[in-house]
């Protein structure tokens, strides 16, 4: 079971909660906690083993600590995804191999994708391929039909394996903190189109990728996992955007496993990984 | 104020520890727990604000703790160490600089050498540098002239930044878990001399560095920090020293900002750092 | 078309074959030339574009150059490849994805393993999967049965994606540079058997990967390939054991580029890579 | 000695240069070539030993390439330098040990600065300091005094090691292609002031340093080298300072390696680096 909680910091805070997981004859196994200097907010995980009624544990939480404290007792740990891709097989491919092995704690409900490129790769594991033509739709008429396609698959989380189509500020709102995307470039260096030709156009020494939360803003959400390598001048836009894939894939796969393992924190624009 | 603590684990403890924390009033900035699965053992570190009687406290956390467990309630920020080197200016000027500009809270009490090469660099920061010559001395003999030299400087920790020369266990048990070593490989490949010589020959593509406490075999101790660098074909067993040099240096400084920020515990082999 | 030379080092070499190439109205779109000076050696692998008569461009190159010269002339782009895999997934799931989609220039002939976990997934891609049980057989015989079943597979590469079985030197003496091994730890660190749980006793700070061709001695071939991902305390064995797979299979993704797009020279046991 | 070439790409030019090189009876150690296939452009560098008259070796390369051509042919091994800085010692005090101990192939002729704070580390190593105040005077006639200083040093290049002042165009102009700076940002995420309060802001995951050449916009100049480090949420802008600074320095150091061994060609708003 795993205790997620934060609030503003005050005096006392760690005794507080440990007493009441005391109490409840849970032994912790994991803790981490941290002060945010600047917000002076508060923010405590803990990975307790034995067994407890868990509405008790909470009320007990929520009795003994501030009004507006965040707190969450999760014990579901496997966690439900639909993936959205597009054309490019290594990000979708990747989280398909880690899930089917259970080296990421998540089940594929389905892949959802605006074009037929992935179906054959989606079907050979028996998932779900849902190909939704944007072609002939506006952006809403569009986003309807995910929507509809969505309403079949309860999903924790939405994750954006290089899906190259952008989300309208309602369709976020929707699922907040609950969209995740990778973008294929350092973010803030390089965001909107075509982020590997922008590299290669400034010259740059090294190129990365950026797992984020989607929120209104384009490329603009919460980070949670970044990686660069090293290119140089003997590397074309192409070539960058070939040796970029790798990083792509295993910054989305490490993201994904810090999401799924329930180590992130959302706060305003940051996170807070445990 | 620093309060360090590791003991066998049991239920409750990180409860019964902040309930003293809390008692004395003082305020947890920044708190790290672990937990070592394998071994059962339990680690603690807790930076406090405020202030209080430290004896008491001390007692308090005794009385409250399991007999065996260990507790240092550090109040003394900045570290008094002594330097060692040989010919090398890189660690030894590293180390300088980053004292002398408080980017490392330590004090150099002095610098040890035996050879004369780096006198001048030393002494521009008006350090006392003591040239203790091992040519006309057994082991035994050089070792008793540098422990003579050492009683007049109480140093918390002895650097030893590229000093070539080999420790005894006599003088390695002296100062247990007081000595710092930079080895330059990434421990355990190419332990012993020239290990640049060794990866130039296995020809390795990439290269590294390791501060470790020294225990009694030499390059065993717990490791602290390590890091490494690429290298390929074209680097010449010189060439791979030059550009080791670079990582020995960061690595050491980084070890030994863990250690004065007392960061690390040390369990048998091997260290815990928060 | 690419060439690959490598002689010992006498003035006027690099002259001397890009007049042959000028010759032969082939244009070079990509060139690179080493010369180690510890052995005199000169390497130069050439790109060129353009066609010509192959046969009558390496009798000029032999007749050009000393005795003794090493000449490739490589038109074949793709390589043909046998897997050999046992019960991991990681390498194997990767080498497939990339082959299947053309990121690696190879084609995957067959996959052999000593288990049967990984059928499913290689018959997903229509790619032969034998299974050689080795429990009833003598290391001999079983690699009698692999070799027979090779025979069926003209490949220019072994690659050993995982598989946990000790080659003899006959076998290996058989395919004389051309098995490759992905052997996880960061070579000469830690060779033979568990290295993740070596390294877990060591105490190490880094742990990593090697992929280098497989010689006589267990772990002791020519280094192709090796990268580190930073570890601490809190990682056991098998949390190394996890984390290191991600290292793993990006290193031996990345040694199998180099050696299909013949970037790779061997020079007894160190690689020169262009 | 060392020829760098640049020219429009055609068939035969490393034929071409190589045969005057053969002719004038000198040994090519180290050659590096590349074809940039967006640009059609050729970039050569040869280090070569032996002894010629190189105004003849310069004639016959002029006659036999395209008019055009960029030919330099580099004797002078040691270049002149001038360092900028503010306050901060860490860049500074890299170069200067770097420079007196010979691992740069430099020598600083001197000191400037619009601060008094680095003049005691900068005249322990009997390098001249000199202090010229901006906070009396106007960009222009601040400019105007740095200028009648550097006119007693004739330098090879300026290098900017955190000097905290921006440069005009006419001050950029005057020295094209001769000032290095470090930025502290991994460019072009967090160009102009405070890049750590706007890193620390977005919340990024990873810090970066880049050391580029000074055109006349500002931090758009061609790269030269680029690193990064890891960081997470417990991060202040502060603390990303204090650790990027690591990073800065070696960057720095790292370029100017590159620089003052004539490894870089500048080509528009990028290098090429051998």
């Amino acid at each position: 079971m795993i205790i997620k909680i934060d609030c503003s910091d005050t005096k006392g805070l760690i005794f507080n909660i440990t007493s009441v997981i005391y109490d409840f004859d849970l032994n912790i196994i994991n803790n981490a906690e941290f002060v945010d200097e600047v917000t002076g907010h508060f923010y405590m995980r803990s990975e307790v083993e034995g067994s407890c009624d868990t509405a008790a544990l909470k009320a007990r939480l929520v009795a003994n600590l501030a009004p507006g404290t965040n707190i969450s007792i999760i014990t579901k740990k496997q966690k439900d995804i639909v993936l959205f891709a597009t054309k490019e097989y290594q990000c979708l491919g990747e989280m398909i191999l880690r899930c089917i092995y259970k080296d990421l704690n998540a089940r594929i409900l389905a892949v959802i994708s605006n074009r037929e490129h992935l179906r054959k790769l989606v079907e050979k594991y028996d998932i779900p391929f849902h190909f939704i033509d944007h072609r002939e739709l506006g952006r809403q008429e569009h986003e309807a039909a995910v929507n509809r396609q969505l309403e079949v698959y309860p999903a924790d989380f939405l994750v954006l394996a290089k899906y190259m189509r952008i989300l309208t500020p309602a369709f976020v709102a929707r699922y907040r903190n609950r969209i995740i995307n990778i973008h294929h470039s350092f973010l803030p260096a390089f965001k909107g189109a075509n982020p590997y030709r922008q590299a290669f156009e400034r010259g740059v020494k090294i190129i990365g990728a950026t797992a984020h939360f989607v929120n209104d803003d384009l490329d603009e959400g919460p980070i949670i996992e970044q990686d660069v390598i090293r290119v140089d001048h003997a590397f074309t836009a192409r070539a960058m955007s070939q040796a970029g894939k790798d990083v792509e894939k295993m910054v989305l796969a490490r993201a994904m496993k810090l999401v799924c393992d329930d180590r992130v924190f959302i706060h305003g624009n940051k996170t807070i990984i445990f």
